[in-house]
């Protein structure tokens, strides 16, 4: 039996596309002789759908789509994850669910067990958990189907009471399909691998593996669908951060051949780099978008944001908006404009001097004996944020927010000013690692400007700022940041790692009281375990850690 | 047996505070003759702490200050409610708990079964669902605890398979307690008093009940705790939107003496008005600021906003900034300042047109031979933003949002402009509500000038504009958009109920296209079955509805 994989971009709620898609190819994976197609779970309406599943509507026009698509599986078995009702009184009123599709109709569903519900996973919030499970009889061969979460409830403290796999073992299955909406974070794929491997080794039966690819605004899925021999051992694996279809002989696992070799397991680093792109440009194709405005400081996240960007979206289509102010350096213009010349990119030069004095103006009066502050400093952030939004406008570009994590972690920046934008690029990305991240796009040559790579940050707000006037050094902020953030530690656990106590406390403290702020920030590409966003809600008027 | 009631107002993460209130009632109640004071569902941390729950640091000290409060447990017993530890591997690492606390140790531990997991609430991302039950005996009295949602599960349509109840009844219980954290919207206190009614009615037991009171961030805690007899009438409520403390003798429920009559029910507008007082109150003081800072317009968006605002914080508390533009009517200001006289709010008048001069200027030459569109619209919005976050800053007020939920709902409004603020007031309030809210505010008095009760809608951006150039009447919106947002129907059910194609088509396009503004709009006071914020999270890059 012939086992396609199909490792699609979905995008939410577009029924018409992903049923073309999905029909696109059911008929490629005929043409290459499979005889079951796979596709990931809720494909038929993209992941996350959120409270789009609270719409009747929604969940009419995703089985409708499955009728459709179920007509095209004639000489041809398929496998399709989608939302469906429960039509039991008692419980949620739906179900993650995947039709198992054959001779042009629905021929069994399976239901989901284990519902993520944790960081940016919200599953019971929509469906209720499944508890019956039975395998599918195909072509003389016993599939155990599970999907997603189902398969990943085999470690040291376990997250929920049951285990599928545990059930649809007794029904002595001869493989194991799991069908998934996995996404991307720079350690998931290592985790991924060892869970699955896990899986086939613990029931000794192969696992074929399909993931979803593309990014859904904040969220993004790298694919790398997999296949495991009952060993445990991986056997093939599918592209990273594109769609791919591969046709796998489930009686030929030992002497598979896939369209490549196994890649090399890519650095940190690359994935962030290749999920970075992907996330830019699923968000400008599934919003409708070409182009994007970017506010250029000279510094090194906006410089890491356009060269992204360039790379996403062709540098034809990227604007940089220089705005110096009185207190910006020399150098810091030359080296946006060196960057502007090596990418390529549109640029305009617009000093926000004129607006900054006029606000000084008309506040004069109501601020009459009171020294130039913060708030100043907040006036010429928010003249750039109103200069771009104003390009933005004008030309129908996508504002390109280009805070880093370490940023929106302390607070250290203006809400209203740097902090505009419809996506954050880098705000997943301490500024340890967007150095690396410069390093790596210059790894052939200099694009990134080595003076900005090496120059000491600077908001350039007022005379001779550095970041370090107001911040600790990134290498220690952010490794605090991370235990704090990542690893979930309290200022004990913290400090007894040997930081600095009062340092500690003051980063936490910081974190604890820009949560106002990060509330309103835009959506940030994930590409860590815990970004911020969907998948840290935090109370906003709470005292712990204050 | 005595049972005090202790409708208290926590504060998130705050235990110093929250254990002091708690240790104080229980002396209060212990004065009262109380054999048993009954403290809400997580009482000890405030609710919802949402993530503050995954440090274990926060799990640490919420049990040591439910230790610390067993202390004072003696000559008087304690339900108090609080996260506890899951010590069982399998399964969620905490339980939504409730102590029964005597002669100053734990006694007994209740764990919540049904976890509310919609709209606001994320339960089961942080709890095990609990499976055994068991009363608690006092005093010669069988008390079947539980805990909130445990006792909503009586409908046509209940959304869990099990109903806790049903297990304690077998072992015969006296009389039933239910410890909530219940939030506040305007259709609420009758669900809850009908759902409490049939409990009592179907398990022929007295029902005590306790809510917390007070707001944390954009969740509203009305209180309300109310007392049933066996037969389902209501014979005690207590306050709303204050703390209250009081005894009720089990074994005089018939002849029931409450420290006030039954209120007779509230109008929703009433409601509104109160919650949204109690909700500015909070934010202020739970984070610790006095003085607030909004923008007058002269509309009646502003006007009712600045008015709550006054009778949240006091008159002396609240700054307006009028900004008039070059496109503001002279009646405007007038209408502005007659207001601020009839409050006696301290006022400033700052003029935008140089500031929005300067960026006009600034982009002249990047906009050459492009007409003024909504681009330069928006630069004046965005111009009054930094005026009034200039103030904030200078002077640590807090600048309070004043879009309405009709304009949230279709996007009418400036991002980084007037959907500025830290908390938006009226975010929730449909614009058609909003004058409902004048009216009440005026109840008394002309406190909101009539004329700007009377005038047309404008966000005066260009000359003679009107909302209605832009927008179908607000009778009309608000109806459609009610069926949208809480009625969760599509555009084929509203147009079914004799809604204009078109409009209804137009404005769900609206609605789901203004996906990403919301995204960055502060957090909203929420006084409706489904306000925009938390309690609603659509995708942005999505497309369904398009």
């Amino acid at each position: 039996m012939k086992i396609a994989l199909a490792q699609l971009n979905y995008h939410i709620g577009n029924f018409e596309k992903n049923t073309q898609l999905i029909v696109d190819n059911i008929a490629l994976a005929k043409a290459e002789g499979a005889d079951i197609v796979v596709f990931a779970e809720l494909a038929i309406c993209g992941y996350p759908p959120r409270d789009f599943l609270e719409f009747d509507d929604f969940i009419s026009l995703c089985e409708a789509a499955a009728q459709q698509i179920a007509k095209h599986c004639v000489g041809i078995a398929c496998i399709l994850g989608l939302p469906i009702k429960n039509e039991v009184l008692q419980g949620k009123d739906l179900y993650n669910a995947a039709y198992f599709m054959a001779d042009g109709a629905v021929q069994k569903v399976t239901k989901k067990a284990l519902l993520p519900t944790y960081d940016v996973f919200d599953e019971y919030r929509y469906f209720e958990p499944n508890y019956e499970f039975e395998c599918i009889d195909f072509k003389g061969k016993k599939i155990a189907l599970t999907i997603c979460e189902d398969l990943w409830n085999i470690n040291d403290n376990p997250l929920y009471v049951s285990c599928p796999m545990d059930e649809l073992i007794k029904q002595s299955p001869d493989l194991m399909i799991n069908i998934a909406a996995s996404p991307f974070n720079y350690r998931h794929d290592e985790d991924r691998i060892r869970v699955l491997s896990d899986n086939a080794k613990k029931y000794k039966l192969p696992l074929f593996y399909v993931n979803q690819v593309g990014a859904q605004t904040e969220i993004i899925f790298d694919g790398g669908s997999l296949m495991f021999n009952e060993a445990g051992e991986l056997k093939a694996e599918m592209k990273y951060f594109a769609e791919d279809l591969q046709v796998f002989d489930v009686d030929e696992i030992q002497n598979v051949k896939t369209k490549y070799p196994l890649p090399e397991r890519a650095s940190d680093i690359s994935q962030i780099h290749d999920a970075l792109i992907l996330g830019i440009q699923d968000y400008f194709k599934k919003s409708g978008f070409t182009k994007a405005v970017l506010g250029l400081s000279g510094g090194i996240d906006s410089a890491v944001v356009c060269a992204l960007a360039c790379k996403a979206l062709g540098a034809e289509n990227v604007m940089a908006v220089l705005m110096p102010s009185k207190y910006s350096s020399d150098h810091s213009v030359k080296d946006a404009l060196d960057l502007v010349n090596n990418f390529g990119c549109k640029h305009e030069i617009i000093e926000i001097k004129h607006a900054a004095d006029a606000f000084d103006g008309m506040l004069a009066e109501a601020f009459s004996g009171l020294p130039f502050n913060l708030t100043e400093e907040n006036i010429q952030a928010r003249c750039r944020g109103i200069v771009v939004m104003a390009v933005s406008n004008k030309f129908g570009y996508i504002l390109l927010n280009t805070s880093n994590k370490s940023e929106c972690a302390v607070g250290y920046g203006t809400l209203y000013g740097d902090m505009c934008g419809a996506i954050g690029v880098i705000g997943d990305v301490y500024k340890t690692q967007v150095f690396e991240l410069a390093r790596y796009i210059n790894k052939d040559s200099e694009l990134i400007p080595e003076n900005t790579i090496v120059k000491p940050p600077s908001a350039e707000l007022r005379p001779d700022q550095k970041d370090s006037d107001s911040l600790p050094d990134y290498a220690i902020l952010d490794e605090i940041l991370f235990q704090h953030i990542e690893m979930k530690k309290g200022s004990k656990a913290i400090i007894a790692q040997g930081f600095d106590e009062a340092l500690v406390k003051r980063v936490l403290k910081m974190v604890n009281i820009a949560e106002f702020k990060r509330y309103q920030t835009p959506p940030i590409l994930r590409v860590s375990p815990k970004a911020f966003g969907m998948g840290r809600r935090m109370p906003i008027v709470g005292k712990y850690m204050d």
